[in-house]
C-alpha cells in the first residue's frame, strides 16, 4: 500500500537540503546487508523443510512409492522443498553481490539450474499425488487448490522455458530481451506468491482429510493441527521475505535497469 | 525471480548510445496507460464481488442475520469486498496522477477512509462467522485459514493505525515518516497477498464442508465447485495485478523516493 509521500516543501532549499540529510541518514539506517539476511532465509527454508518432513514422517505414517498414504506423503515435501525454498535460491540468485562482477554465464547458469532443479522437484510432486489418487479412485483436479497448483506449475514451465529461450540461448534479439526482462521478474515473484498460496490451501485442505475422527478431530486442534498450522505460516514468513528481499531496491545489480540491458549475450560476455 | 541483464558491454560507447535508444523504444512499448488499466480492475473487483456474493445466494441458501448457515454468508461476500477489493482500491490511489499535484491531505483521506472501510467490512466479516460458529457450537480459530485470515486482520490493524499516526497526524517527526514510509509500503503489498491466499484457502475449506453428500460431493466438480473454484481464481487475478500495478516504476508518484519525503506534514501541505 502507497503511503503518503511529504514532497510539496521541495520548493524551499533550505527544507530541500535538510531533507537530503536526513534521507540519507535514513537509508543508511534502513540499509540491511543482504549476506546476514541469506543466511537467515537459507536457515527458515531449511525449518519449513524440516517441518514438512517432520509432519509427513511423524504424524502421517512416512514415506513410500507404492501409491499410498505414504507415497502422497512426497507431495507437499517436494512442493515445500521445489517451489518454495530452490525456486527461492533461484530467484535470490542475483541478488548475492558476488554477481555483480565477471563473466554473468556461470550466474546464469546457476540461476538457470536452481529453477529446473526446483521444477523437477514440482513435477515429481505432482506424480507422488496424481500416483495416490489413481491408486484409490479418488478424482484428480476438482479443488481449487488443485487448480492454483497446477496452474502455478505451468506459468512456472513457461517462465523456464521463455527465460531459457531469452536470456541463455544466443539467438534472442536484443530488443526481445530488454522487452521480456520486467515481465520475467514480475511472473518471477508472482510465480512465488502463487506457489505459497498454494501450499496454504494444500495444508489446510489436508489437516481436514486427515483429522476426522472424534478425538483428533481438526477442530479440536490436536497437536498435529497447531504443527502444520504453524508450518503454513512459516512458509508464509519465508515467502514474504523472499519477495521484500527481491523488491529491495539496495539488493538489486546496480546496472538491473541500465539502458544496456539490450545488449545481446555473445556481444557482452566476456 | 530476477532476470539476467547484460551489461559487460557498457565499455563500448556505441554499444551504449544504440542500448539507450533501444531501451527507451522498448520501455515506451510497456507504457501502459494507469487509467484504462484501472478502469479494468474495476471491472474485475466488481465481478470478484458478483461471483462471491452470487455464490452465496445461489448455493449456499443467501443471507441473514441469525446466527445460521446464512450468516456465515456474509463472511465470504465481506471479506472478498472489504480486504481485496476495497483494500486494492486503497493501495492504488496514490498511483492516480490526479493525486500527484495540488494538496495532498485530500487524497491521504481518501487513502485512509477507503482502508478504514476495508478494515470495518474485515471486522464485519469476522463477526459473521464467529456467530454463525457460536451458535454451532463449533470452535473457533483452529484452522490455518483462520490463523493466517486473523494475523493478516490483526496486521493490517497495526498498519492502518501506524499510517494514521505517522502520515495524517502532525505530530511525527521527519525523520520516523522517512523510515517509516518503505515499511509501510512493503507491509501494505504483503498484507494484500496473505488476503488473497486467506481468500483461497478459505473458499477450499468451504467447498469441502459444504459439498459432501454422493451426489454433489467436491470431488465429482458439481458446478458450484466450478463457479467457486472460478471465483478463486479471479481473485488471484485480481491480486497479481494489483500488485503488479503497485510495483510498476513508472506508475508510482514521480516524488515517490525523493529526499524531500522527510519535509513534515504541516509544512509540506499547502
Amino acid at each position: 500500500m502507497e503511503a503518503p509521500g511529504e514532497a510539496e516543501g521541495a520548493a524551499r532549499p533550505d527544507g530541500r537540503r535538510a531533507g537530503l540529510r536526513c534521507h540519507h541518514h535514513v537509508t543508511e539506517m534502513l540499509d540491511l546487508p543482504f549476506l546476514p539476511f541469506c543466511v537467515l532465509l537459507g536457515g527458515l527454508g531449511f525449518v519449513c523443510v524440516a517441518f514438512v518432513s517432520a509432519w509427513c514422517q511423524h504424524w502421517r505414517g512416512g514415506f513410500a512409492l507404492d501409491g499410498s498414504a505414504q507415497m502422497f506423503n512426497w507431495h507437499p515435501v517436494l512442493m515445500v522443498t521445489g517451489m518454495v525454498v530452490l525456486y527461492s535460491a533461484a530467484a535470490l540468485v542475483y541478488r548475492l553481490p558476488a554477481t555483480w562482477r565477471g563473466p554473468k554465464l556461470p550466474w546464469k547458469v546457476l540461476h538457470g539450474s536452481l529453477a529446473l532443479a526446483a521444477f523437477t522437484l514440482a513435477v515429481l510432486g505432482l506424480v507422488a499425488v496424481f500416483r495416490f489418487h489413481n491408486s484409490h479412485g479418488t478424482p484428480n483436479m476438482y479443488s481449487l487448490h488443485s487448480w492454483l497448483g497446477l496452474a502455478t506449475i505451468l506459468l512456472f514451465s513457461c517462465q523456464w522455458l521463455a527465460g531459457f529461450s531469452a536470456f541463455l540461448l544466443p539467438w534472442a534479439p536484443a530488443w526481445l530481451r530488454a522487452f521480456y526482462k520486467p515481465v520475467h521478474i514480475f511472473f518471477g515473484s508472482t510465480i512465488l506468491m502463487l506457489s505459497v498460496a498454494s501450499c496454504v490451501s494444500g495444508i489446510n485442505e489436508k489437516l481436514f482429510f486427515s483429522l476426522k475422527n472424534g478425538t483428533t478431530d481438526y477442530k479440536h486442534l490436536p497437536a498435529e493441527a497447531v504443527f502444520a498450522n504453524m508450518l503454513g505460516l512459516l512458509i508464509i514468513l519465508f515467502g514474504v521475505l523472499v519477495l521484500g528481499a527481491l523488491a529491495r531496491p539496495s539488493w538489486k545489480r546496480p546496472d538491473a535497469d541500465s539502458p544496456d540491458s539490450c545488449q545481446p549475450l555473445l556481444t557482452a560476455e566476456r
